[in-house]
């Protein structure tokens, strides 16, 4: 790196807000390590003057307290360090302080500027709505499973959920390539099935299979799905990296839109005091990389999600953010009747509602309980 | 799945320890939700009789208490669901039930039978000692960094870590491919610089690069690499994923020995009621999916690391397990002079000390450094 860049680089730098615990001094002490461990990782004195401990080194922005031994250090890295990868990006933003204990990601504060080689959702909240027809009220999402149903009994569940109206069909994270329920054959029947519910209700229900191993089969099964009809993907970023997102999204065989699972990330959100903040794994990064919806589970659920959570994800799914499309928030996590119109006040018209699979054993069968579901949904909007 | 599958499913079914937080009934029901979560992920109800509920639905084949308020519940599941990839075993052992509090993945017990499909390490112990030719005492590795030295300033210090003596060089995580210092010079570079000086010591000292970035670029900069000349590749799989991994380590064109670093893979063990114990995070998990060598932070440092965690490290790593090689535990995190002796008795002959940056400021120079700090760990292993 040049001196000469200076400038150049201070125009350019981004800034992640990082909350600390401990006692001020430690804080400080924390946020100034922070600055080293992200970039150099290096002994003070081995830092040489000039550009890298001037501009590659980060730079406290600012330090505030929040509330008794907690503190907010915003560090602000070269835009250059940044890159074009979400590997190499997460690493600059948590991967060695990820190690220490106390350190947590509040919020990513990314300029436009810095987002020319990342270009997001290739769908979000508008084009899905335009895929599946539906201009103004929340989707509905039906789920197959369970793990060990054949590839025909997925199919024919596929089916009624299809013709009960629902917008999307998702498969279950659990459901990967098995003896006996392989890829190939369970995404060709689902997607047939699906195809021909359609023809009869005259809609556009979207398919979307989950995709899964490394990356290589990974675009090869997304590959498959598409030939079969498929109209998305399901990939689980902290499974696969967030690199197989950003790519995908940008893939321009694939071309699907692509919704993110949150599966094995919970540990980052399990403590205040280490980790990501919800509003940063399940809304900013799942942006950023590339999904046109975000699934994370709901408040009031028997997961560790909070009201505040799940309202600082809506936020960060639909906030003006460069060029990135707004996503699509869900409402996930054992949802029933019970709780539409909740649901409804609190995201408004912008929301996935992920049905939960009790919606199988609905009196009225589970083709009637969608309809009842996608109409209830509606109503709910109006009022 | 068809019910005659039964038997022989339950002969070959994995089981995972559990750790649970709470009071022993809330554990209880804790473990049987887990079952469910980590499989069928459905309602009761929802659940078929038949093989689903009795083989694909997980069993909690032991429970009990650790201590007050802990308890450890040993579940199985059938052998079918773990797949031949990182993503997908993952998935099952941890998937959903990261997204909830209190449950900590404490131990995997995989038997031979189900390793078929997971050759491990390529090199492991014996493999990567072979390769430097140092059959009997610790290897030590040098780090190339900061972030911000040229590929030119990098090549010089590589030259004098080998001058020095050093088995092995790598570089810091921080390195990727930036405007300042491209991947694919720094390689080159770097590279050429090592081979000269292994001419002139007549020794062989691996050059080990980071490689980053989406899957097919990783492995692009893995074959860049071998073809400079490296001698290894360093990967982060809580950045890539662990399937990253796997499939470097099975791919017969890199076919070089891989390092695995922590980067980002802290928060999973910030907190003793979630997460994945380290054994498992540092151990199992780098050597199923085929590292040679495990980096993770030493005890005693600035980390979130006990002596108790690397004890279990080191086991995992050493373990007779299948045909799974045994692979290298590190001693990394600022280490200097001060460590050795305790480090070799604690961890014996078997380890990998990293240098701390501080070698790049002692007052003889690095390659007189280097060889103190080679020759001390030699001495040590005498005692």
């Amino acid at each position: 790196m040049q001196p000469k860049d200076s400038s150049h680089l201070a125009a350019l730098r981004f800034a992640v807000e990082y909350h600390l615990t401990g006692a001020e001094a430690q804080a400080r002490e924390q946020a100034r390590l922070i600055c080293i461990d992200q970039t150099v990782e290096a002994s003070d004195e081995v830092i040489p003057p000039g550009p890298i401990r001037d501009e590659i080194v980060g730079r406290v922005e600012s330090f505030r307290r929040l509330d008794a031994g907690r503190y907010e250090a915003v560090i602000s890295y070269a835009g250059e360090l940044m890159g074009e990868s979400g590997t190499q990006f997460l690493n600059v933003v948590f991967g060695i302080c990820s190690l220490k204990p106390g350190i947590r990601v509040a919020r990513l504060r990314l300029r436009e500027a810095l987002l020319a080689g990342w270009s997001g959702p290739r769908f979000g909240r508008e084009g899905l709505r335009q895929l599946v027809g539906v201009p103004d009220r929340p989707l509905v999402c039906g789920v197959l499973k369970p793990l060990g149903f054949s590839p025909a009994q997925l199919a024919a569940l596929a089916q009624q959920f299809a013709l009960g109206g629902v917008d999307v069909i998702k498969e279950d994270q659990g459901l990967a390539d098995h003896p006996f329920c392989s890829f190939t054959e369970r995404v060709a029947r689902c997607a047939e099935a699906i195809a021909n519910a359609n023809r009869e209700t005259g809609r556009t229900c979207l398919y979307v299979p989950h995709v899964s191993g490394p990356w290589a089969l990974l675009r090869e099964r997304s590959l498959f799905a598409k030939r079969a009809g498929a109209g998305g993907v399901l990939v689980c970023p902290g499974l696969t990296g967030f690199d197989a997102l950003r790519d995908l999204a940008r893939d321009e065989a694939v071309a699907l839109p692509i919704l993110s699972h949150p599966a094995l990330l919970g540990t980052f959100t399990a403590h205040e005091d280490s980790g990501i903040a919800p509003a940063v794994l399940y809304g900013q990064l799942p942006r950023l990389c590339g999904a046109d919806a975000t699934l994370y589970p709901i408040y009031g659920s028997e997961y560790a999600m909070s009201r505040a959570d799940c309202a600082a994800i809506k936020e960060e799914t639909g906030a003006p953010w460069g060029r990135l499309r707004p996503i699509f928030p869900t409402a996930a996590g054992r949802i029933g009747f019970d709780r539409i119109a909740e649901l409804c006040a609190f995201y408004g018209r912008d929301v996935l509602f992920v049905l939960g699979s009790r919606i199988q054993q609905e009196t009225d069968g589970v083709v009637r309980a969608c309809q009842k579901f996608v109409e209830e949904v509606g109503r709910c909007l109006k009022l």
